[in-house]
């Protein structure tokens, strides 16, 4: 979800920049689409590429790609030398906003994601439980609202292993052409090139998309309010 | 989400039969339902009635409705002898199907629903969990599909303290007028003369109620290969 919800709401993204998400899940579901020329991945953490090779290759497939250029080193840092305009779109697989990931979740951080977007480009990120995290959830809407002047979104999704069963995502656009996230232009449904050697998708189809952008009425309350 | 799924696609429901859910929670949310003049209600274990009442008065509030008659006895037993065509809508808030509730997955309990429903009349039972119980979820589908000659289709929702941290619904017609579950056309979002009492929604809203029938695709799948 946290892939195919920025990539399949924007048409033929070439350019994708991961941050985080060392195990190679999100590059594997990246590689899926097909127009994506260049994906780089910027990870902390080097053993946890390392373990992931080891122990989860069908998850780490996703170094495989062609395509992909590991960085080892703090997203933070590396975006700040990343040329403005680069990406089509930006995706930050971060753990919880405690140590290392705090700054993933702070205006700075967004302000660099946002120079890093070509206009229109989109970035989605990890962004906590509605069931546990509403107070999070709230700030990390003010700061994207002050921060993307495209649009502004939150959604969510069921994983039965993460605290509370769920896990949310800001899907977020720059300035420039339009995207609407609730929508997606651009199907992965149909497109069966990537389905021999990655198997076919198990949870993602258009309609869980957009289905995603639906919340209960007490988070849409709390998010709805940071509109203005 | 189990009473405002059914209650919410049918147009003015009147009677209401609530099978299991002793606590009262379901009654409290089918009494925010002006339309309805009865809701009859069957549970087996009556010291859930009165535990509920005596510890969670927030949720066994739904008993104060003068709408209300509870049925202490076996939901089984109690539709046989209920006149063919009486109910509008027929709830069943279970628990899993193994001891008592066990018959309450079964096909001759679908027929006697199906009997004790008018025209293009609706139930929705509790349909366990997408990520645990898809072989549950294949026999019941298939039960409903031989039973239910309306609509037949299944929803789902996040409830992070059940396992899996979701449930699963069963929405289905009898032969009638047509039901289209995806899109309420009874929206309670709109009435606002149940909040007073009852405090106002804080999941159930329209939007939430179409996109519990997007499914992942591996449920889509098994689901859509019991259509035929």
């Amino acid at each position: 979800m946290i892939t195919h919800l920025p990539l399949c709401s924007i048409p033929n993204p070439k350019k994708v920049l991961v941050i985080g998400g060392g195990d190679g899940g999100v590059l594997r579901e990246v590689s899926r689409h097909s127009s994506v020329e260049k994906i780089d991945i910027c990870e902390i953490d080097k053993m946890v590429v390392d373990v992931s090779i080891q122990f989860f290759p069908k998850v780490a497939v996703g170094y495989d790609d062609p395509r992909v250029t590991l960085h080892i080193g703090d997203g933070v840092a590396f975006l700040k030398d990343v040329p403005e305009g680069t990406y089509d779109a930006v995706i930050v697989d971060s753990s919880d906003p405690v140590g290392p990931a705090q700054e993933l979740f702070e205006k700075p951080f967004f302000q660099s994601v946002a120079k890093a977007l070509r206009p229109g480009g989109v970035v989605c990120t990890q962004a906590e439980s509605i069931w546990l995290h509403m107070h999070i959830i709230e700030d990390i809407v003010a700061n994207c609202r002050q921060v993307f002047k495209g649009s502004v979104n939150y959604a969510w999704t069921s994983v039965p292993t993460y605290p509370s069963g769920v896990i949310g995502f800001m899907l977020c656009s720059t300035e420039g052409p339009a995207v609407d996230f609730k929508h997606p232009v651009n199907p992965i449904d149909a497109d069966y090139s990537h389905v021999s050697t990655k198997g076919p998708l198990r949870f993602y189809n258009s309609e869980i998309h957009s289905a995603a952008f639906c919340l209960p009425s007490f988070a849409k309350r709390v998010i709805e309010s940071k509109a203005n």
